[in-house]
């Protein structure tokens, strides 16, 4: 049997602050650093070992891995990282604060942004987009880098990641870790739970808490679940889906 | 022109405590953490970037290399990590005091043991030696798991990774870093520059400093000079020499 264990980065400070933070590179607060360590802990005290850690190119999810590596004495293993597990990029959304948005737009439109599989927010033009000078992206071809996104276009660069480098490596035998974001990881939970455009709306991954997904050989998942208290889980995902709520 | 970047882990608690280290997993101090964030802000002041880094699998290597990445904002590079980059395996006298080894076996002897080429320590019988139990090792084939090291035998696995690995790597183009050891860094440091096998045991790696070498496209070195205050890398070099003394 197979396994892959997910997590979404630590509480980074726009969560706290209700902003959307897509690919601005915000770190994660002491809160967020806590969680991760927790994260270490409890796979640590459940035995998991890893032998590679994939992450994102953004310091919310690579910092998560570190403090996850520290907890499990796992520093020494090779971390690789790519733009493609990336959060959802929100175009002209970024940094905005959630509530003000929706209180702007209205709640709907919010969600829609926010939730729906195909309308992505209005987009962030390159003249005021910083990604297109950033030197972690200088190495991409510039028509890659996207000025606004969807939920279906997070899938369609997360899958090329999970075809090309995750699925094999799991497959060879090797035990990943991969460190990500909400977006990122409901990609790859869409695609791995054939989960429908309408219901993957819903679905909200807690920040900081390890996603144990289970496969057969074929990498068919067999069954998935949280590491951790259940109370404590089911309280994070709720804050979660709350965020796009006016106050 | 291609260069590549060395810096020795910033200072360890067994420095600080004059124990040899070798294969322990030895953490840095807090001095150590601000030399190696000192390292990295003296590298983006420089205008250094790094397409990669290497370390080894000890973590004062590899915490080192996360103060540097994260004080020139380079989170999001690959980590590469090899045993092959370790300090050199200090056999019986892992964890010994280095003044208490002095004091019991002469200066001189110890000054052999950590600085002659070809003369290993007494051996860590592999009963005694927790390399052999250790997850880090444990894809090695047990047979290059050392129960010692002189320096040439750590030259001899330095060597196929800069051949098979960095050589390559600098070549194509990217720019490389490497926080290692004294001694792995000695060990190439050796080659790079054809010093005698007595010249080398009298060159010391201060902790924490970058160390830049210079090379044409055929990576024959041109120049190497560290980075920083050169009073101050006098003295930490003129402590590590100082180091095997009896107190």
């Amino acid at each position: 049997m197979h396994k892959l264990v997910l997590i979404r980065h630590g509480q980074s400070l726009w969560n706290l602050e209700n902003r959307f933070s897509g690919w601005a590179d915000v770190d994660i607060t002491e809160q967020g650093a806590a969680e991760a360590r927790e994260s270490g802990e409890l796979l640590l005290q459940a035995g998991y070992h890893f032998d590679v850690a994939h992450t994102s190119v953004l310091k919310r999810a690579v910092r998560t891995l570190w403090h996850v590596q520290d907890a499990m004495d796992l520093m020494w293993i090779p971390v690789l990282t790519d733009w493609r597990l990336n959060e959802r990029h929100y175009g002209g959304l970024t940094g905005l604060n959630k509530a003000e948005t929706a209180a702007k737009y209205g709640e709907d439109q919010v969600k829609v942004w926010r939730r729906s599989y195909d309308i992505p927010p209005p987009p962030l033009p390159r003249s005021e987009n910083p990604s297109f000078e950033d030197p972690r992206y200088a190495g991409l071809d510039p028509r890659l880098i996207p000025e606004t996104e969807c939920l279906k276009d997070t899938v369609a660069r997360v899958m090329p990641y999970w075809d090309e480098v995750l699925a094999p490596a799991i497959r060879s035998g090797q035990r990943v870790l991969l460190v990500a974001h909400g977006n990122s990881i409901r990609a790859l939970v869409k695609y791995l739970d054939h989960i429908s455009d309408e219901d993957i709306v819903e679905l909200n991954i807690p920040n900081g808490v390890p996603l144990v997904y289970e496969f057969d050989e074929q990498l068919k998942p067999l069954r998935h679940y949280y590491l951790g208290d259940a109370d404590a889980i089911a309280a994070k995902m709720a804050a979660v889906a709350n965020q796009g709520k006016a106050k």
